[in-house]
């Protein structure tokens, strides 16, 4: 291993290997705090043609490599194992922004800029890069790929996968894949890129991409109001489709529970409280008082038991707040088993339904935070008990997931929507995946990546 | 071979194989007429499932497989050689929409049915599924996906990968791998189906898929309007997009050429020329009235040379009509050296303005007939002489593909935006697609094919 470090050094400088555990100590503990690995050393590369030789080098001593972005991953998908002896390579020192094209709507930049650096960018061009999360600050966009990340703006702007027209990744030969060229159509052989998204690093190692820009929207409609129940909000989500088609931006649902919960941390935040509360969003180049008048107009002829039209921007921010607090509003209020699930919007009434029935049948007293994406099917689901401290929660959290996900599967529906699979998911994925998917996965695995050597542990 | 033809015909039933040349001529010359294959034989399966069990059946035989659909490739993807040895597989029998969920807003189809068909069912949910072909009643779904068809709503809508959520594929080895669950969100490994759109059946049979759907808009607003150049023509879609985001469904451009081509065949359609006539088409849920003022209010601030823009649905067909009869006039004025090439949006103009020259210099006197989807970067490029019949064009095809796809690939294009590669252009990809994603695609086809046994003598 001294050799390797040694030649490593030669390749990308001793000062960005850090060996040091107070220097690898930001690298080595997962967001969520559950995985704490030991590496080899963590990587710096500063450069794309770096990342390759490293990789080579990397092979001809058969040392692992754990991908790491801004190691935000809350499935511990970034995290090396506990043997010494797999290299995190972090690309944090690649954050250049490449190009802007405002007449392509293309955005080309370095896996390691943040999400934040990408949407500053965006900005400043004049344009809008859609994707939006709550780690947006510290998140690296080789991670957003890596994740195929979703967030409030899926609905109309999809997933990253869907935001992305070309990548650069190095194999996990060394060889480089080039192909950023911002094309909207291509049919000359297989789309490689996707291969890439969602991998988690386990084919290859993402360096930069090209990205979908949007015209930033002059105008916003902003609503929040109350329901009587899921079914109802999935009518409205597909009458408001109808009406106002990708005008339609966020469609984000909160359950009776969850409003509980913001209530304790947020008093203030809170307009009043519903059944479940749904948060719409248009998003126009027009007239702004037009397009309010048109959200106004739609509201007053429908049934709900309150309502709230934000007049203004600042009236807005605070409606979003509101969605956005829950994260840390729930880890206020304790622990719970969380779920990041999907199923089609059709199905999300059952899901809501039977699922907490089962819960409630086997684990009585249980309580279901749940909110998220509607407009995708996708619900973060969080559940944990009522009696104090939540003592022994974590004891059933198998048997949890074994009801929540068999509802999911029975309902066509997935385990894992936006957050990843990592290391946390990784027993139950081989439980609910179809086995022939599985195993095709694997088959691609072993073509690309026959030494196991790209983020080892993890799914694949 | 005769031993595998009877337990074919005891697997699929002997009135589903077909061999006499009467029965096999409409699966053997492609649609150009240019590739004339000698098969094998034609299986006619009636089920996902016989597919599976015939894959395992050739595998075991090492007979060839040529999946084909509606027979209305433009490359010769879906044409067997002139060996005898390889077996079409054609799935006109398995053409049932098995599911349509008007919630979730998705159809799930067999392959085997038609664009059109897809179109109906959908219609008759009151949705819209908006891929649009010339060939539309004649190609099938599966073919659609093999391709990554494109069409003029790609704008809005996407291609066809952007509007597949599910995909059922009998691999190679036939097993099935089943992956329909029209889901918007799922983070559960790779997305394999990315592997097989595309793919023009080279790494398995597709024979089912679950496709997005929308609303049916309730207005329209239609323009065609005449601009000095192509750099005009991409500011206006720019500004359109900003302004009505995607209620912008069609933005296509027709050159001074092809006006020419359609005065000659179609004088009355043809409201005005000018250097380049750009159709603009607005969709929208709301108000049709409302929906044209904005149109008419937007265009009424731009420099034109000319413009109408409908008022009523007669006359919003008649300018639909105007672009889709550029294909047929264009084969009334006889042959020509045909392109479907892409470049980025922002690089249209160079690649309009650089290439006619190169192609001027070299071979004076020709004639280049560009029309087609600008807003996707995507031109159908027609290269022919102005002296009569075009004597000895195709002599020259070779120099002047040469020259085109220079240009393109200079730009950062593509020389297949829409139509695939198939046989024709097999050539020119391994000349111009960058030769370490040549060499990967390999090993994915080495990886799910050893045998090498699907569609054979394409491009992989």
């Amino acid at each position: 291993m001294h050799t390797f470090l040694q030649q490593l050094a030669g390749l990308i400088g001793p000062a960005h290997i850090l060996t040091e555990p107070a220097d690898t100590a930001p690298y080595t503990l997962d967001w969520r705090r559950r995985y704490q690995g030991a590496p080899l050393a963590v990587a710096l590369p500063g450069s794309t043609a770096e990342v390759a030789e490293l990789v080579k080098l990397c092979r001809a001593h058969q040392v692992a490599i754990v991908p790491q972005g801004g190691n935000t991953s809350t499935c511990g998908a970034a995290t090396p194992d506990g043997s010494g002896r797999q290299l995190i390579v972090a690309l944090r020192r690649l954050r250049q922004i490449r190009q802007i094209d405002t007449d392509n709507d293309t955005l080309t930049l370095d896996a390691g800029a943040t999400l934040q650096e990408a949407q500053q960018a965006a900005e400043a061009a004049g344009r809008l890069f859609p994707l939006s999360l709550a780690s947006q600050g510290s998140c690296q966009i080789g991670g957003n790929l890596s994740t195929n990340a979703g967030g409030v703006a899926v609905l109309r702007y999809g997933t990253m996968r869907e935001l992305t027209l070309g990548l650069e990744v190095v194999l996990p030969d060394g060889r480089i894949l080039s192909q950023l060229s911002g094309l909207r159509k291509d049919t000359t052989g297989l789309d490689l890129k996707q291969l890439f998204i969602g991998a988690e690093g386990q084919l290859g190692l993402i360096t930069a991409a090209t990205l979908k820009l949007f015209p930033q929207p002059a105008a916003h409609a902003t609503a929040m109001v109350g329901v009587d129940g899921i079914e109802t909000a999935i009518a409205w989500l597909n009458a408001l489709r109808a009406r106002f088609g990708d005008r339609l931006t966020a469609f984000e649902v909160i359950d009776r529970n969850c409003q509980q919960v913001l209530l304790r941390h947020h008093p203030k935040l809170m307009p009043f409280s519903a059944p479940w509360l749904v948060l719409i969003e248009l998003s126009d180049g027009g007239d702004a008082a037009l397009l309010n008048d048109s959200l106004v107009e739609w509201l007053s002829r429908r049934d709900m038991s309150d309502g709230v039209v934000a007049q203004n921007e600042t009236e807005r921010r605070k409606l979003w707040r509101l969605r956005e607090e829950i994260s840390e509003s729930q880890r206020l209020d304790g622990p719970s088993i969380k779920h990041d699930i999907a199923v089609p919007t059709s199905a999300l009434p059952a899901l809501v339904n039977d699922c907490a029935a089962a819960l409630e049948a086997d684990f009585p007293g249980i309580r279901i935070v749940a909110f998220g994406h509607a407009g995708d099917g996708n619900l973060h689901y969080n559940v944990s008990y009522t009696r104090p401290g939540n003592v022994d929660l974590f004891d059933d959290e198998a048997a949890v997931n074994a009801i929540v996900y068999d509802h999911v599967y029975r309902l066509g529906g997935t385990l894992a929507a936006e957050h990843g699979v990592g290391q946390l998911k990784k027993d139950w994925l081989a439980r609910y995946k179809d086995p022939v998917a599985l195993a095709l996965m694997r088959q691609l695995k072993q073509a690309l990546d026959p030494d196991g050597l790209m983020n080892p542990g993890k799914w694949l």
